[in-house]
């Protein structure tokens, strides 16, 4: 269990459990969010450029959160994220289809305090808080990508001095 | 109405209609995929970062996917997203906050065709598919600020050469 920041080394992995998304979780997420015919309807997603009906690419993101909150990378702690980068949707995400997340921590960065939240773009966050990015890779040929930069609260902070 | 590749400029601007969100919305949200205690319990998020309850990030995301498609900003044609750059969420969304979206042109990039769309990283359009760029910038202090690449599809082709 990762559990202080001294216990994460770039590099590490993670990986999920797998999660089917169905037909009709489809098509409750896109009524609601996303209501265009490659989403909703079957005849009419064939007509489309995605040939077919296949998720939102929200719909794909949010079941990537709740696979990562599920794996509890940080035992304990929240997984809270305050940005993503090179978010891609590399393929549709059919029904029947399988999902699962690996991850990699690929920076560490201590964060000592924020002095201007509003300023430097990020949520009030305890004393001691950090910062890592995380390249998740959902199974191919379904595939989301992305560069996360999450937090971890209340962890005992690096040895490393806190950057200004 | 935005019909033709032509009739897009950098510097157009799009704004929504706004959305109120409820504590409903947020634990229902969150139970299904953000399973936390600053999106679930009101007391539990009392004692964490956000300070009392706040919808998930990828909620936030996806009522802006809503918001956009309701605008329809290119007239018939469908919002089909690529990918996501620089997804940041400023400030935590509260039960009771109203949420709209402002867009801004600020790239245009005419696409041929995708000889290799796995090399490329893009879905499989029709000929003549197109790029561009969105700003887009809830309300403060409610926000999330990102960059999206959309597509259109079946557009007029621009009188610029594709890239090869």
């Amino acid at each position: 269990v990762v559990e202080w920041f001294d216990d994460l080394a770039v590099g590490m992995r993670f990986k999920s459990q797998e999660k089917v998304v169905t037909r009709e979780d489809i098509k409750r997420f896109a009524s609601e969010f996303d209501p265009q015919p490659y989403h909703l309807d079957e005849a009419a997603a064939e007509q489309t450029p995605l040939k077919g009906l296949a998720a939102s690419g929200w719909h794909t993101a949010a079941i990537a959160m709740r696979l990562a909150v599920d794996l509890h990378p940080f035992g304990p702690h929240p997984l809270f994220g305050l940005g993503v980068d090179e978010l891609r949707w590399l393929a549709p995400l059919r029904p029947g289809d399988r999902l699962h997340l690996e991850g990699e921590v690929v920076e560490l960065t201590p964060v000592g305090e924020f002095t201007n939240t509003r300023k430097n773009g990020v949520a009030p966050l305890s004393r001691g808080a950090l910062l890592l990015s995380i390249d998740t890779v959902p199974e191919m040929p379904t595939a989301v990508r992305r560069r996360v930069s999450a937090a971890l609260t209340n962890l005992r902070q690096s040895n490393q001095r806190p950057r200004p």
